[in-house]
């Protein structure tokens, strides 16, 4: 007998259908003598369709209103996943994030998990009870209700893993693995059938979106294994482990990230502290940088050009335009038309080829390539939007094919 | 400064107009310096369609389900109705049953509440906040969400009223007040400034459907007065008091119920026991007999009659049946369709001519009367549906004009 985690989202309980889908992914687990934790999203668009009603209201209400609202969209969905397994005819009981002791800083809209304490569930399943529980949210040191931030249910699936010491975390979604590109846009991407933490934390950051990142690293704290896998499909997925028991492979992936812009400051005076303050105002306005590219201009200045998640442009603009001037800076450039691409792979840190090849192969295909970035196991560039997909499929066709 | 605590039903908070209008209200009292709770209703047919949706993955689903999920109506109410009031610049903050201290029993879809603890809410008054609070619900002693079943927000509204002490408790519905007849049937009907608890007592019961009967029950209790008002005119509404405080008025209503359904026992053997026999399998099922009569049949038989609320015909038909035959009655006869015309008065104690009086309006209008039955305070009759228009309107002539 073993203590299973799955994690559905969103689409996969969006409607009756689905959620006997559900229900009986679950229950084909519990049958074979399993305790069965399961945590889900809410339905569908509930969580937009709230939010929408909220701003309808009041566009700045409160993020603790906000949190105490949206909540009740994984109440609902839990609820209902419980009456599908009851009309199955097996025991379950759902619980909210608050009931299965899921605790919270205060950061409404974007609370991190403290603590989890599994009491109440480790009781209604020794009552033999299969345990749903609302994902995405808990509850801070004041008894109020928050939220994860955006894909938090994930990292509600790994913390209840990680405090019950699960035999198995399987994260539900609508594509059946982690590929080496996204396959609607690439049809020769491959499944991988493992793939490191750092790798998928790296593909996560980067636009693929299979996994929230906050759950990658929990699981990597706590060496728990997690499965992506299809609740369509009911193939094995990709299995993301240690990686040291994963066989390095030269390239795990290439991602596109199109929720970037890129923002030049161009001739700041050469005075120590300058470019630092640029960064560090940003950074106040929890305003995050990724790559970040100095050169020299004319006159003894620097041109300062660094890229910024596309949601963030506005706020970074009305923060730096007035720095910029006082600073007697010569212009504020922006551009949001741009995309970032990106090579993950555990291997390439023995591999010095990996760079040249990857410019070589956006070089054949006539794409420009703006900005680049490398870590030990990432290459990124940034290239124009309309270059995005075929950069994608020139780098993916060089290491895959 | 006062502690006023105030109710909206669901079509006073059912979009963002009637929201504002609500948050309107709100705030005029608090600008005042008064401390003020509020008490919100699901937004319109809320709660309905979630049960609409329960019933398309399972009909049967239970209790305990159905509660977990509808409560998230009144979370969605709440905080909707605080960001409003937020949106007019006032601090608000919304508590979900549980965070306000609301212990019920655990009978789910119909749980009583056991004790209000306002140790939140107060400490959220002493920082000056408006306090919304859901009504309909709370929590048991395991932590699992209840429901306080059909009108169960004005019952909260009182609770937390008589738990604070508050200085007034205002229930707004879509009437202005209590009325001696339905004004949208009878446009002679006035609106009465007081009524005694037992005279709404009554009212309550018997379909006048302004206020929740326990909650009636509870504020008689504990000797709080309420008021029941317009959330649309915004004019004095009906006090509902202690009844030494009220001056007596011979009749302070006219009711229908049209929810009613008459069942008879025809030709039950003249043993000791057999029709109390009946009596206690209804009750064992929960079934409330209304009106009662018993005459004598043929060959030393009874016949037995009695009224039950129409939602209840099916089950009653068949919880009797077998027994009837079993303790070898003529048969079963069932007629839904009769309403109960009642006048409530608490000064009909020390006017004996109000029943024929009562009578003799029915019969000019050639109204046949079926059964009848009287309290001290109360006259009720049986007639046929189609003529329960016409009666309430001879009633009322009779004694309001």
């Amino acid at each position: 007998m073993s203590l299973i985690v799955q994690k559905f989202g969103g689409s996969s309980v969006k409607d009756a259908e689905r959620l006997f889908n559900v229900a009986d992914i679950v229950t084909s687990v519990y049958k074979e003598g399993n305790d069965v934790v399961v945590v889900v999203s809410a339905q569908g668009d509930t969580t937009d369709d709230l939010i929408e009603k909220a701003n309808e209201i009041n566009p700045n209400a409160s993020k603790r209103e906000m949190d105490q609202m949206l909540t009740a969209g994984e109440q609902i969905s839990a609820s209902l996943l419980a009456m599908a397994i009851e009309k199955l005819g097996y025991p379950v009981v759902s619980l909210l994030g608050w009931q299965a002791g899921f605790l919270t800083t205060s950061a409404y809209g974007n609370a991190r998990i403290r603590r989890v304490n599994p009491d109440r569930i480790r009781k209604e399943l020794d009552k033999k009870n299969i345990v749903i529980v609302t994902g995405f949210q808990g509850v801070n040191r004041y008894d109020d209700m928050t939220t994860l931030g955006r894909g938090g249910s994930d990292t509600s699936a790994v913390a209840i893993a990680c405090a019950m010491h699960a035999d198995r975390c399987q994260i539900y979604t609508d594509v059946d693995g982690v590929y080496t590109a996204d396959p609607r846009k690439i049809p020769a991407a491959r499944k991988l059938d493992v793939i490191s933490y750092d790798e998928m934390l790296e593909l996560a950051t980067l636009g693929a979106q299979v996994l929230h990142n906050r759950s990658v690293e929990m699981a990597k704290k706590y060496n728990l294994e997690l499965e992506v896998l299809s609740s369509y499909s009911r193939k094995p997925g990709t299995i993301v482990k240690e990686e040291n028991k994963v066989e390095k492979m030269l390239i795990s992936g290439v991602a596109k990230d199109t929720n970037v812009a890129r923002i030049s400051v161009i001739g700041v005076p050469d005075k120590p502290g300058l470019a630092f303050k640029i960064f560090s105002k940003l950074s106040s306005k929890g305003i995050n940088v990724d790559i970040i590219l100095q050169s020299i201009g004319r006159n003894g200045t620097k041109d300062i050009s660094f890229t910024i998640a596309k949601d963030n442009l506005e706020d970074a603009k009305e923060l730096l335009q007035p720095y910029v001037e006082a600073i007697g800076a010569n212009s504020l450039s922006c551009d949001d038309q741009v995309a970032k691409i990106s090579i993950v792979g555990a291997g390439m840190e023995s591999h010095p080829g990996v760079a040249s090849d990857m410019f070589e192969a956006l070089f054949s295909s006539n794409i420009n390539i703006r900005m680049i970035s490398t870590s030990e196991i990432k290459i990124s560039v940034l290239v124009n939007i309309e270059d995005a997909d075929r950069a994608v499929k020139a780098v993916h066709d060089k290491f895959f094919d």
